[in-house]
């Protein structure tokens, strides 16, 4: 009867092409408690009301990952059901604090189509947008997919491949933020002492904490972003097919090695951008997940004499501690690395 | 010292016997985003409060199945801790919307008893009523589980064996969804485009989507039910039993199956009764869900021009893609087949 | 370039030395939830609102245990970071009721210290407080746990060994408890009639059921804790260790057996103190916890008519129903007890 569940092709796609997402989701301190007991993240400003409103914020806004994970979750359906693999990410911005009872609703526009020569398949670019009840936008992101043809003959339109910034200027950044009143700021509760002015550019940190995954855990993360990637969920596919695993979803890496991050990012409280991201390697139930991270910049933003901008390398590895900061080996990867994040956080001043 | 916590045996019951469940439980957001995590379910209604008030409800009602799975919990305790196994449901209706901070209480009163002739066990019919802080009726449903004895000789009460309605009649489907604003209902958010009008009797959706369960999912979601029968938790005394497995909760497998029949049937937001529901065999960790659904019946309701009913059969199968629609060899159930549940939803016209 | 995250070392304490711990941490109703899917607890006054409003109290108050976890999970990162065992727990009194949207912070104050003879290691000995955000005390508590020195040469203060209280006493009792309103206290709904009346030292109860433990429930619960102790997360670095397995919380275990506990101390529904607590051995993922309660003492409380305090022994055992009562044998434990737990709870008169 129907085709519907069958997501789109990448023959379906059209340049400019806007596509409103479904399930509108209302983000509630439930939500909030099983993100925390997923990765465990210990930022006091996400963890306290009283922490949050003595700084600035009306409450203790949610985590900028349940925000994305909600948001990518909704462009599942239509963007990547069909998809080979995801690609990269650019230009996320985090724009405007989300608070439990806000809802959120996703649309993504299609800037970018390039079939590959096999023809048998194709990249699709999308800037996708979060919105909360009032249509503010929370969150804008470019991520782009290789997605499978559903007919190998069917023509398709010019290609065009969107010029994409290596980075989010720090002008951009602290949107989400408001004004914090840093006298209230408690290092203490915070958990560290050490402040903007107490990073440098090429400082390496090791998270050096390591978790185990278990194939409940993510599968529990992902239904909770109303993500319905298949691969994710289905052993009895995915266990005759290239991995012979479910996949784990590239998202609950991210947010692992955020919450592994607190260890000597104490005061990066908040992802203020994304400027790319590449999953390096699957990641599968069983393994065991490290991090580590290199300050790749520090920037203070015009007007901001509250906060400053951190931008991050954060490399997470499987069955690999990162004492020995594990990156490349020559122009490839070393075996272990899983992640490469380039991001920005803000660190109060 | 103590009886209590051995449950009742077949010749503890009586006729007319009406018993008022223990633990009566406040549901919350968190449990609403827990059941998010345990089964990723993405109607609009249940998951947007902003898309719930559009079109009439005072705020995102709780998951019908949830309300289900809390009330049936309750009764475990007095009713079928000592069940052999768990015949069948029949009659079940859902009257009043639950939301969030509602309290729910439950109450079963014996409605049949026969002995069966081997005299070690017994089936007994109880009609189980879940109320809310008002003391509404919400749900209302019969079941009929088979129970031991506590002693082979003990005489039990002449056997009365209710009649049963093959059916909820579609007059009385309806109580659960206040007047729907329609014009206010977006089939974008929503998910798809099909109203009612667009489901024919006979129609077969293949929910194309499977799930893998493990242990700590059906383990959390059976906990968060507070039911507490044996067979879900215990591996060491069911690792010597019939299966040699811990047993997943039937309730469990009705709310994957529904959360996967998103999948082609998006507006169907409510589950207004159920008219019968079989697990045909049962499920154990590691296995993965499909679902596939027939359309029986398709009816208005007299009053409502907002919402028509779709009766529903859902089968859910392990390890078995739908697309082939099993069902039934001959008179037996296909081996595939775990569940064969007969439910009316309502959708908007 | 950081230190932090290593936590620390036995000749980093100081006789005297008051810790603040981070992340402030505002409960909520979802981590009510969370708790209440990973224990299955079912006290009535903890999961209804309603059944709370009626005996006295403002709305359902948090689950003790869930009080405790939080608090003891902000202390690991700074006390027992480099533990080599958690020795042991006194006089910990719960003093003040916790609600959703109340939020914790805690301190330790260091009071005892003792090198071990190997000079490898020694003993800290802290009190930790837990408080909400009126800085009124919720929670107080001794632990005292072997922690690993950095440096073995590294020279210590003189040895200082706390006298520890072996009990609270029942006049200390009560505090987080109001005068309860008994005659709209409902036995039914409680689950039992018995009430402190009913209850003889000596007593012993069986609590029947057994629950299995998965590696994603405990790391989940710990996680939601912001407990970061890392034997309870990491398999790659376990594997090789000690025990081959990630080691469970031992509050995990506390937490399970009070659940269990239901089952005959229906109306126990307060823990007000703990007298002392064992982990006698290590429990890991895959074993089935069963637990029985001896009634140690049975007191009245100076001014209360309105409750009770009864002071349990709660044995913990892994593959092994507690029919037998399983304790001793002979000077050592039971080779299958893994928890010994004296404690008070109240109950209703």
């Amino acid at each position: 009867m129907s085709e519907k569940g069958a997501g789109n092709f990448f023959e379906d796609f059209r340049l400019g092409q806007v596509i409103k997402h479904a399930t509108p989701r209302t983000i509630t301190t439930g939500d909030v408690a099983l993100y925390t007991g997923l990765y465990g993240s210990r930022f006091a400003v996400q963890s306290s009301d009283v922490f949050a409103k003595k700084i600035g914020y009306p409450r203790a806004p949610v985590d900028d990952l349940l925000v994305f994970h909600v948001v990518f979750g909704k462009t599942v359906q239509d963007i990547s059901l069909n998809a080979i693999a995801n690609l990269g990410y650019a230009s996320c911005r985090f724009l405007t604090p989300v608070y439990p009872s806000d809802t959120l609703n996703a649309t993504s526009e299609v800037i970018g189509l390039r079939e590959n020569s096999n023809r048998q398949s194709g990249v699709v670019y999308v800037r996708s947008k979060g919105f909360n009840q009032k249509g503010k936008t929370v969150l804008d992101y470019v991520r782009w997919v290789m997605v499978r043809k559903r007919d190998e003959s069917a023509t398709t339109v010019e290609a065009k491949v969107p010029k994409l910034p290596m980075q989010v200027k720090a002008e951009e950044l602290g949107g989400a933020v408001p004004k914090l009143k840093l006298k209230h700021y408690d290092n203490t509760l915070a958990g560290s002492a050490r402040r903007f002015a107490d990073y440098s550019v090429g400082d390496k940190i090791d998270h050096r904490d390591g978790v185990t995954v278990e194939e409940a855990e993510h599968q529990i993360a992902t239904r909770l972003y109303q993500n319905s990637a298949r691969v994710h969920f289905n052993q009895f596919t995915e266990g005759k097919g290239r991995f012979g695993r479910r996949l784990i979803y590239g998202g609950h890496v991210i947010s692992l090695a955020r919450a592994l991050s607190f260890n000597g990012l104490e005061n990066a409280f908040h992802v203020a951008a994304i400027n790319g991201g590449r999953h390096v390697a699957p990641l599968f139930a069983g393994l065991t997940v490290f991090a580590w991270s290199e300050v790749l910049d520090r920037r203070e933003i015009p007007k901001r004499k509250d906060i400053g901008a951190l931008r991050l390398r954060t490399i997470a590895t499987k069955d690999h501690p990162c004492g020995d900061f594990a990156f490349k080996q020559g122009d490839d990867y070393d075996p272990a690395v899983i992640l490469d994040l380039d991001y920005w956080t803000l660190v109060p001043r």
